[in-house]
């Protein structure tokens, strides 16, 4: 059973505060393997990377076969039934036509003193996406990875994905193909992330890596943070459902699973206006749990980190919204524009009853790399600005530099830079020589 | 003297590889020491950060006093000489100028299948800046981190700053106010990063945390990143100048020296494609040396990370720059902005002969918190966007969950994600019914 709070209870803020606070996540302290592999990757290369991937993937590879032909990738992709070929494309097209609209303009102005000011935005030159194997390989993720980065411009893209005992997912390769992937390694864990941060004999070093992975991975990336950029780093999953009593039970239940099913620490959460609708809901999950084929994970995390909580209105449903910031935020009410004026931190919004969270996981559009634990408070979901940088851009005339710099001269000297000034004066006097 | 380098020199590329390569910073590692003040402050709010301020700052503070009221700030503040006084102002007004040029947009449409999808930026509700307290207690930085919080609509927004000794910068304090801080608390160290990512008695916990500081408090923030949003962890600062022969070899001297004075770790290097000009300006440096009041400072970052490059050409000087990625870019060359289009990784862009970098470090209006140690090749300078995180939106409508349902279905399936395809299946099956 999950929980079940009122807002009218007496010990509700203890409750929910305690909702908040619950640790899901309890990963494994890799983080000295993986500084091994990382200097191990450093120091030999390829020679690393093979060996680590025959011990950890049970599959021998040289140099010359750790990355798939594009034949091969023709070949293994036409295996991948038409009928998710097809929803593939379907989702490659909605997610591109979403993120071309991400694309930031550059600004170039003149001031009121006659200084250019501005900014240019360039798209990162190399990216890597890691992608996992075995049943996590999602090709749903390959495709909400690496179509901003192609969106926003990345030249070249290589994915590893570890493939063993030598198993791939043909559906992994044809969302790579789709999504116009340059380079596809056969490697996996903190081995390939160190080859994509610092490269190897056959691996080019990129500047970015972004996708998921376990703890290994997660940790590889930390580490190499700084050498290269990375995306977050993503903990369990989570929604939150604020649905009224004008929902079939059943719809939500459904969506409720649909995070439950993931993981046994993801955790999914109903807030409603409706006390008996709750219960409803509750029966309806619990129904549910007796068929569905992932009912043992997804049976645990509603036991867990499930939680129903009956709220006065939907007022206060809004401000526990933004405290829990949800990663994903179903509004199944009758006016869910209103409501989500009301709420600031979630990664992303489902508007209405025919709007389950699953279709904005393949189809919607939107990314589905989404901020966890809370983090929709101070970040976002993936975008195509995290394959982008900005240059700010300053130009100054000799009237500007007239016009500003001795306050510049001014703020150095207070703060003891003597040189930073002294730049500034030298060219002032050149002017007021002239 | 400075490496000189010359790229028609057999050795040029390991030569400049191994510039790239140098290690400039030498942390000490204080991770753990830095870990047991997090978890006492966790423990123990106000009392561990009082007790450790009166050991580190050898300042005895209470809970009471531990914040400025407005009336000390007023009052310190007032003691701000007229002349700088007008500067901050002045710089505020030009930082605050330009950054409102980067409110983002909210975007909301209607796609062809009927799907409403868009998305929506809200500011991140508290912020919290560590400033540094003793000679690095730098008013412009309280500038360059504040008014973009402000800008981007930050409400509550947190400055500490240690007073060892109970010594203040009024400056500090000046920018504060002119900037529109809440609240100055008189705490600094790995204690009031734990503060405010966690909340003491008197101390609300903030969403984000940006601003410089030493190896204590650039370990708390990675360690309290992911309870709260931080921003980039800086390294020492740099320069890079492309410069022709028609400079001053003496104002390109004193903007090299700009940087060094910073920090002996600090790095500047000149690009030129005229070989006397790169010894005239190596000469200025050494004038300038003799007098510069860092000259230890200056001195030893020239020495040891200094580099004068001579190339056959600017297109060479571009690519060079590419690989650099440099924080500080100055061009100091005929057509600064054609040579700008061939230069994609730098934070920011100085361009022509007037607008030395120390007038972009305080009042040009682009921000000077930028990305170091070459991680200008996937990362910007600090930005409104981050002080606001996006929030996608869809709604599907009946029509457009037929249209794309059926995809977002089969993608589940093959995901062998049996509860996330079953939620959008039965309302798939109610509107057929319908």
């Amino acid at each position: 059973m999950p929980q079940f709070l009122n807002s009218r209870d007496a010990d509700f803020d203890v409750r929910f505060t305690a909702l908040l606070g619950m640790k899901r996540e309890d990963s494994p302290d890799v983080d000295e393997i993986v500084a091994g592999i990382i200097a191990d990757v450093r120091a030999r290369g390829d020679a690393a990377v093979l060996e680590l991937t025959a011990r950890f993937d049970r599959l021998e590879l040289t140099a010359q076969t750790m990355r798939f032909t594009p034949a091969e990738i023709d070949g293994i992709a036409a295996t991948v039934p038409a009928a998710e070929r097809d929803a593939l494309e379907l989702a490659a097209d909605r997610i591109r036509a979403y993120h071309v609209r991400q694309m930031p303009e550059n600004e170039l102005w003149t001031d009121p003193d006659g200084a250019t000011l501005g900014w240019r935005w360039t798209a990162v030159q190399a990216a890597g996406l890691y992608v996992p194997g075995g049943l996590a390989s999602y090709p749903s993720s390959v495709l909400m990875n690496a179509v901003p980065a192609k969106v926003a411009g990345v030249k070249r893209l290589a994915i590893t994905v570890p493939t063993p005992d030598g198993v791939v997912n043909p559906a992994v390769l044809l969302a790579a193909k789709i999504a116009g992937v340059d380079e596809v390694y056969r490697i996996g864990g903190a081995q390939a992330v160190a080859a994509l941060a610092y490269g190897t004999g056959s691996i080019a070093p990129v500047d970015k890596i972004t996708g998921p992975g376990n703890a290994f991975v997660a940790a590889a990336k930390r580490r190499v943070f700084g050498k290269v950029g990375i995306d977050m780093i993503a903990g369990p999953s989570e929604i939150l459902v604020i649905a009224d009593a004008d929902n079939d039970p059943d719809f939500i239940a459904l969506d409720l699973m649909s995070q439950a099913e993931h993981d046994e620490s993801a955790q999914s959460i109903l807030i409603t206006d409706d006390d008996a609708f709750g219960r409803k809901v509750a029966d309806a999950v619990a129904a549910r749990l007796e068929t569905l084929e992932r009912r043992a994970i997804a049976g645990a995390s509603w036991r867990d980190f499930g939680a129903v909580i009956t709220v006065r209105d939907l007022d206060e449903a809004a401000a526990l919204a933004d405290r829990i910031a949800p990663e994903h935020l179903e509004l199944c009410v009758a006016d869910p524009e209103a409501l989500s004026e009301k709420i600031s931190n979630a990664g992303a919004l489902f508007l209405g009853g025919f709007t389950p969270e699953a279709v904005g996981d393949y189809v919607g559009g939107p990314n589905h790399v989404l901020p966890t634990a809370r983090s929709a408070r101070f970040s976002s979901g993936l975008s195509v600005l995290d394959f982008m940088k900005r240059t700010t851009i300053a130009r100054m005339t000799p009237a500007a530099l007239k016009a500003i710099g001795p306050a510049a001269e001014t703020l150095a000297k207070s703060e003891s830079l003597e040189a930073h000034g002294l730049s500034v004066r030298v060219r002032l006097d050149k002017l007021n020589e002239g």
